[in-house]
């Protein structure tokens, strides 16, 4: 019983080319500190014996609310000048999952999955519909207006005077992000997985896309299996990356497999995916997982990755580069 | 070489609680027409050294442009008296996918996905972002009222009157499709799958989704990994069902990791998932699945699958019940 008592969180805030040479002291501050304060908010229900989902929810809304990372508040915008969000979450005690793709009104997309999870009984609500219910069932709502950021809109000018429209990539992943923070690559999207102090493993993926997207294009971030997969007998596992990539190797579920199927340990299967399926196909991305024993990896493929991790026996580490 | 000249196609209509009993003389001969031609449409492409994407891509769109079938023509009505479609199809000699969700104006969304797969960087487009990338592909884009049939309206009429409305079902399988036809529960997701003469694998899925459902429901058949996958190092895989089992379990992908990871056969690994995993979770529906070998199942947990395969070395078969 004591045993059970560990509960452990691990956050990320996005994948790519994350270069110190390219990021300025007060910048670097203000990334580490929102990352903490997302621990914070997560450790914070995980003490109080709350559950793992509640806490990759409080985990990453904090991340939604920041302007530096690509997910609410600092989502980036598509071609048409619009900030469109995808989000998922999954309850790895009961395979319970929700998720909202392209919604532009709501200010905790990760808050709607939950509700969709908890009070509906789909899966995957879309667009003007799943602001509706998300609304009908007291998340916050706010004008369009409030994901504007100038540093989001200038990155959608650079893109679009640069020509980095999405449809005009062409497996050149070096140029799909059209996200020039730091100078570099990067997929911005937050993510967390829990262990909570019941034994529960949770999981929890939420984006703002990609700079200049057209046609509605979406990621693997609200596709259950893609880039949030949660069941306790296996793991939990959020992903960050070229989401087209991930969705097409199913890479959540992929790292569950490993495990169920062919017996890999969570390390050995994340790694796996990451550093020899994906890499293998110029597949940038990177992951945060658990199990229910509390095991954990951060894996990625890139030059950097926000991250963090707490945990009942260990405190506070936030990281950015490899 | 000789022995690789052998193709095969699948496909379903599918699912639910469709008895003999309830059905009609001329029903039943208009449903076994209809799934003949759509094997006709497929098979004449595999004959001629077509590949498998483009077979299965022909026969499904055969069914959507039927009323029969819950794609397409035949979608299904939304609470807002709207038909809203998904489609995928993946090309399992690349893992190269198309996806679209959402969509109202596109006659065959099945063709809208292929077209994603071969002219967009990305893999799943959605709602009216969509439609504009079909349309600037030269696909025959429609007026929404293409869709509407009599027989649909009266099922949404139906299903608003007896409160069928999908967020009051929790957990109820048996309400859950709001599709009375034949006076019982049915999904009636199409799909197909298909080896080619070159040994390559394909598989493609297009839905109406269900009657009267609300906030902008999606369920499996657009997402890679849960209504369609293929690869052809496992399986093609097209999935029908209720969309939310399909979706946490990840089934189509799921058949494809038993495969890999722990070496079951095609029919042992589509029959553990359909006929113990989902079906132990009250989890309704059915898939049509080969592999690159040319084994074939057609694996169903209900009292009907709509159904046909053909060979090369067989001739049409087209079937409804158990």
């Amino acid at each position: 019983m004591e045993e059970n008592k560990n509960y452990r969180l691990l956050i990320h805030g996005g994948v790519g080319t994350i270069l110190k040479e390219n990021m300025t002291a007060e910048k670097e501050a203000a990334y580490l500190k929102t990352l903490t304060k997302s621990l914070e908010a997560g450790e914070d229900i995980l003490k109080n014996n709350g559950s793992a989902v509640k806490a990759v929810e409080a985990a990453v809304a904090v991340l939604e609310d920041s302007p530096l990372f690509n997910a609410g508040k600092g989502a980036v915008f598509n071609s048409d000048e619009k900030n469109e969000m995808d989000a998922s979450i999954m309850d790895g005690s009961t395979l319970d999952s929700g998720a909202v793709l392209e919604v532009g009104t709501i200010k905790n997309p990760i808050s709607a999955a939950l509700e969709v999870m908890k009070h509906s009984p789909h899966i995957l609500l879309a667009g003007s519909g799943a602001e509706k219910f998300a609304d009908q069932q007291g998340c916050q709502i706010v004008d369009p207006s409030y994901f504007y950021t100038d540093s989001r809109f200038e990155q959608l000018q650079i893109a679009k005077e640069t020509g980095e429209v999405m449809l005009d990539h062409s497996g050149d992943n070096k140029s799909a992000a059209a996200n020039f923070e730091n100078g570099g690559t990067k997929f911005g999207t937050v993510g967390a997985v829990a262990l909570d102090a019941n034994g529960n493993i949770a999981s929890a993926t939420s984006t703002g896309g990609m700079t200049n997207k057209q046609f509605g294009r979406i990621g693997d971030t609200p596709i259950i299996g893609a880039g949030t997969y949660a069941n306790n007998k296996t793991c939990a596992v959020s992903c960050t990356g070229h989401g087209e990539f991930f969705i097409k190797n199913v890479v959540a579920y992929d790292v569950s497999a490993l495990m169920e199927y062919k017996e890999l340990s969570l390390i050995d299967a994340a790694n796996y995916v990451i550093n020899d399926k994906l890499k293998n196909q110029d597949g940038e991305g990177g992951l945060v997982a658990i199990d229910a024993k509390g095991n954990y990896t951060m894996c990625f493929n890139t030059p950097g990755m926000y991250r963090g991790i707490v945990g009942s026996e260990s405190p506070i580490e936030v990281e950015i580069y490899q």
